[in-house]
């Protein structure tokens, strides 16, 4: 790989919600595609429960063995929402009325619409700084490498936006996937090989269902383009000897 | 809640394509929604990359925490599908050829066409019991409480209906859900009322865009009917008497 260090992130996704099924995540595959495209990718995601001590675990884990974390859900003004508290606690940071963040809602709001419940949005942990949202008023907030977002899918695109512009970006991965109309099982073994002459990229292969059969993609990332150029041109050859058909190529410089 | 000790599940998803975001998951979402109804509800998601440390912890943390571990991909025949050799490292169980399993693909394939990268798919942890595949072949295997599924999601949803027959099911959870046209920061004061009246349940409010406007679910879960249908009575009469409409609500045995 580059000279450069690689940093990486982590998401921290907060919900009962979608440990029951009720809700389907979209913010993990979100979230996943822009870090990956700013060259800080995804290196974990965890899912936990509304359960403080369970908030609290996984992120004092995730922000040490990363160097961003961000954390979806739980910032709203109910009774459940208490991931900025259990942040807080996660840091170990004095949790209270944040007066930056109260005059966001003060604004908001008005005066008259801002009831005891919505206020509760307004608390953070101290010298959080805000990150703003353009969609509903209430903001999301960074404390040292973490950054905590809502889980409204709509309102947290809007921070994320945000939030990319508070990270230096990384080396572009790039990234070419090559489809052909082999299985899995035949190619295989020669992509172990190539794999192993091309130590610097990473192949992968990925088994899809196309018209009722197996194919499969096979992607090549790294952020060398002449090693991911070779290491292609390698996986064509490979796939045509065993008698396969490509069926789809890209290159680009980002992520597919 | 019941009198029935209640059994936890984890999901560990395997692959390093849900962290660059270039697949996006379904798997967790639908193994939620089957393990609730099953009354075994998840507990914890975890994503990690096809790197065998980050698997080994995460599936020796996750083994020792939830009564159920499932995990999903990594079991095909290429270089990167190192679930099998990594989930019996981190069991400390031999890894190798494992006999039934051997026969299985030998009866799918026919002996011409299992292939040395095929037949990789029958090395598993020493007493596996397997898991049938009647999309495509290979199977999974459970192994004490860890299930190793398929990553394909028809493959997995095959996988997953023979491995809920393994698991005893737990006290079904029943749920109701209300929708309101109200915001979540005008219901939010009352339904921590409700709640700390009703601590058996589990409300949780979830807000939505509807139409480009913000309204709020309220969902009211537990394992009395009786406790739901009270708690669910209250949160009516807040909605009303907050001035707002109650525009949907369900009542039913497993949760939506």
């Amino acid at each position: 790989m580059g000279a450069k260090t690689k940093q990486r992130s982590a998401l921290l996704i907060i919900g009962n919600e979608i440990l029951s099924g009720r809700t389907m995540d979209k913010n993990g595959g979100y979230i996943a595609e822009q870090m990956t495209r700013h060259g800080v990718p995804l290196s974990e995601i965890r899912v936990v429960p509304d359960i403080e001590d369970e908030i609290v675990d996984a992120l004092n884990t995730l922000r040490s063995k990363y160097d961003f974390v961000f954390t979806t859900g739980g910032i709203g003004p109910t009774h459940d929402d208490i991931t900025s508290a259990s942040v807080a606690k996660a840091l170990g940071l004095v949790f209270g009325r944040h007066e930056e963040a109260y005059q966001v809602l003060l604004d908001y709001y008005g005066p008259e619409e801002l009831t005891d419940a919505r206020a509760t949005m307004a608390d953070m942990p101290e010298g959080a700084a805000l990150i703003p949202n353009p969609v509903s008023g209430a903001p999301g907030f960074q404390v040292e490498n973490v950054f905590v977002m809502a889980g409204v899918p709509r309102i947290m695109q809007a921070m994320l936006n945000h939030v990319i512009t508070k990270i230096a970006p990384g080396e572009p991965i790039l990234s070419n996937t090559v489809g052909c109309d082999l299985v899995e099982s035949v190619v295989a073994q020669g992509l172990g090989e190539i794999q192993e002459e091309y130590p610097d990229v990473d192949i992968g292969s990925y088994p899809n269902f196309r018209a009722g059969k197996l194919t499969v993609s096979v992607v090549i990332k790294g952020t060398d383009e002449q090693d991911i150029r070779n290491a292609t041109k390698a996986v064509r050859s490979h796939i045509l000897e065993m008698d396969g058909q490509i069926t789809t190529e890209s290159y680009q410089v980002m992520v597919d």
